[in-house]
């Protein structure tokens, strides 16, 4: 099929050219002619403005956004005039579902069929495949079907669940029609809140791993420190690669983001180039927001959002509140911050 | 009663003042003979050691250590040699209430009777009388009541419970019998537990409260920068110290943590003269350890415990992971914290 | 002054009844006509419609609705179209500020004045006084300064904080013009946050220590349950309605709260005529949706909700994956629910 | 190597097979005479005492604990005695790293070695292999290396990790000697407390998936009740099973426990066969009472331990708490439980 990728950054780009291996047709734009240039290879055509990438697609056209989530409907706002009834427009971002709902509505108001397609796999995608969570009108998700399979995993990403009688599932090649829009963006969004979660569980494992050791500092007697009563309990130098290594082979927490993991600690056993600020990009904190609203109770994924939060430093002024509440009561001055 | 002071910091000092006024004979000693000079009162007397201070005593001899939980047993060897069968020593500090089982078994084999006391009230202490918490053996604890007596608020503290029948509980006066060694200690580690998760809400709900004006601010539109959807509801320079103040009348969640805490804004509204580094003395992290043990679930508790780890840094090796993985997946790069 | 009461339910009936002890003059209204007939008194007049209750007030009006927040939109449908330029329009109960927001420009629109007020105080607020947290224009909250005095609890109902120079400040009432239209809910919904980590901080150490004496049960030793390990730790039947009693006076942890839960346990020392199906009403929600938008942590108050979620088994789903889980990679068949 | 296995559980007897597999010869006891006559094949010969087990190895005998941690010291207590000087006793179960560090003490006394494995792997490890944490000392673990390399998954397991140069590093088959006696458990225990997180955090999410369509659900407008401002936000029904099945294939969270979660979820979608009542086994525990030592947030690790409990009914006295407060200070009254 013929496809144009608007967005040419980490994902798009790699994305064009999984679907160029794959025997479609790229057109290719990015608001950056650089990086036009730069996604230009065999199968792939550029072009130099959105009027030019919509000229160059035969109708009914498939243009697929892979953008920031914020800035896809001042993108949306300059492609719509261009396009006419029948033509498919793709959010493969990270958009809030919210949104995909509310456009899905104003598209169809002028024939243009929308589809949301919540897309993991990251940098590695153009080699392993990219995972989709498809929301939109069945016919329309049947339609690019072709596309989705060429972008996806494929069966033999992983090993046949017991069971499973060959039914032509499409989760089994790595894509899935979720629902109607919306629907995609939300599995998604409960995807990356998830791995907010996951994520978090490895790297407070591993901060208790880092600090065995903590039985052979010499401790401080006072009343703001608590003592560790036990120290021979603490002896161990641990080795993190290694640890991680290990674990990557019959455990029962193997996983990706562990391999990962293994290999970030194998480069920089005490991650000291990282200053441990950690950002969080939306679907964390959507997804907090559904459960919520929905009723669901999910403490590890909020601590895991809020854990993020408090990395960045928001949780300063709740602390000084603490700090000054204590010297209320007790008279309790601060000590300078333990360096690690 | 005679009553023998170790310990002269914050709490011991103060105690001895309260006791004396309320016609206690104080004989005080501490390490700092600075401390002991300061503590010398009518009623109280001064000792230049813990020699002295047992001769100063009348058999059956009352000792109270008010002393840092890390420093009672190197005390208390001093201490017991001195003593004989038939005295009493109290520790009315913040000790492990499982040292308060072994220390019970050990002082018993030698008659001497050993009772737990966890006190609170702090520097106010002098003023509001002090909240005693008592473990030990039921006869020990009532020939002690005087000085509990004393040491407490007494009935005006509070306002009546409806329903209470003037039974002469000593629990209205502000001091209880808990029940056998350790048992004062233990319902007092679980009251500084709930004191952590009760400030934690506090500061947490004034952090939102300060940041309600994050609409205001210029925000960014890039991959790793969540944007706020509607900066028109985050539109509030709210008053600090005057919302604080506000609920000290009629609300639900008036308290003695919150005068304080409106106490503090009043004098500091940003709170600029603390670092957030908060302490934690003990108590805290045991009550997660019992709740732990008795398969008590206690997920504020040690939410407000873990917070005070992250204030102080503790956090940073497991942040640091986070970022290699959002790396080693999205080929995330940090960005630099926001300042506060 | 003069004063319309819509919702005479816990809280309009008892606010209505204040205010005319204040010698202000309500006209009462309630869709239950009993409701209405209950609340008249001397003062207070009944209303057998909207209409009716407009007719009986003298423009500018001031009309106060007191109702649960969901109903609110569909009473001003029918109210606003009986009112006239000037009027003033105050909601009193727990509407989300975004609400607020959105009705005080619909109604700014017609020349009527939105006034939103976050109310506490319960059903003790008669007595005790409701703390008001006001949000508006300024000019009509300062009209209506001598509604809210009255309602507020009053400067005695706390100690003076130190340092506050009786600027004449009406937080020291009990009422606070907070900032524009949907500040006081804003503030209000924060309030009822803390509010909810607070309980449940309490909540969670009682819990502690009602199991205290767990090491008296008998113990299983079979590889789905985790052993004691130091019976001998847990030997304590505590007596939760005399401790919490102890803890009202000169303890770290007093408050209104806290009284609340003496007089509970007084009477029903085992609580077993609750279920422990826990209603949250909104506040808790947004309070953490505000968090999140403004990037702020609150672990607390984030497990404080979600207590309350699963106190509600809306838990049981994940639960079970967590079981089927357990049993796909370790064979762990699940054990019955240990009974309380 | 021969080896003498005691404990045939689930672990045990598939271990013993997998030594036979690799040519080393087994000896097999259990308590129950049932558990060895199933556990004898080619290679593996039954024990029908511990007397019997040693007899039936050469010195220095090579012994393999395969029993719940609670059982352990009593099952050291019989067969220590039987032992001579150099053999060695390997604790491949659950063992708290605490007893480890204890008991290498002891036996080190009797000349005995004494070895501590953690072991990961599950139903599944005779086929997959196990991971192996390893504590001891070093010639000893070095002696017992052809029986971890037999038992561990091997290097092709797992794909290599860029950077590693094939150094012959143990971890990149499988086991890994992770430090002294304790260190394995250590290892293991934080392994598992990873694990709850893991888990914990794919059930929350699925939970907020299953909910999708509460929208859809008639609401109910009361003061305990609130209400979903936005119904049209939630009416997906999405299918679980597909999903789970799909994010195993190219998306970050995938893991073998995202894999066994699909298997179940494709037998029973709503996994109504299970209760939810989910035990814990001790490791959990170990890792937060170790985090708490160590200073370390672990806000996940511990909602994720808390979750479980509260699974099994242990926060009902809290919740009590709960609705008793909300009754003292709003009046309300419970509602039932909200069925699933």
């Amino acid at each position: 099929m013929q496809l144009g990728m608007i967005g040419l950054g980490r994902m798009g780009a790699n994305m064009a050219r999984r679907l160029t291996r794959g025997d479609h047709q790229c057109v290719v734009y990015d608001l950056h002619p650089d990086a036009v240039k730069a996604a230009v290879h065999p199968g792939a055509v550029g072009a130099s403005s959105l009027q030019d990438l919509v000229s160059q697609l035969k109708a009914p056209r498939v243009l697929w956004l892979m953008l920031p989530a914020a800035v896809v409907d001042e993108n949306l706002a300059l492609l719509v005039p261009l396009l006419e009834a029948g033509d498919i427009v793709i959010d493969g971002g990270n958009s809030y579902y919210h949104d995909d709902i509310r456009r899905g509505a104003e598209l169809k108001a002028k024939q243009i069929h929308y589809v949301d397609v919540g897309t993991s796999g990251g940098v590695a995608g153009f080699d392993r495949g990219y995972c989709l969570m498809i929301g939109g009108e069945t016919e329309t998700v049947q339609h690019l079907a072709p596309i989705f399979k060429t972008l996806a995993p494929g069966a033999d990403a992983a090993t046949p669940t017991s069971g499973r009688n060959k039914s032509g599932s499409s989760a089994e090649q790595g894509y899935l029609h979720c629902g109607p829009q919306g629907a995609g963006h939300f599995v998604k969004m409960v995807h990356n809140g998830i791995e907010y979660g996951i994520m978090g569980a490895y790297a407070e494992g591993l901060n208790i791993l880092r600090h065995a050791n903590v039985g052979k500092q010499k401790s401080v007697a006072d009343a703001e420190t608590t003592p560790l009563r036990h120290p021979e309990h603490y002896q161990y130098d641990l080795d993190l690669p290694e640890i991680t290594e290990l674990w990557r082979r019959g455990s029962v927490i193997g996983s990706w983001l562990l391999d990962l993991t293994a290999g970030a600690l194998l480069k920089d056993p005490t991650l000291e180039n990282y200053a441990g600020h950690v950002s969080d990009s939306g679907e964390g904190r959507w997804t907090i927001n559904a459960a919520v609203d929905e009723a669901v109770p999910v403490p590890i994924l909020s601590a895991a959002l809020f854990s993020r939060f408090s990395s960045r430093g928001e949780d300063e002024f709740s602390n000084k509140v603490l700090s000054a509440m204590r010297q209320g009561f007790g008279g309790h001055v601060e000590k300078p911050a333990k360096p690690d």
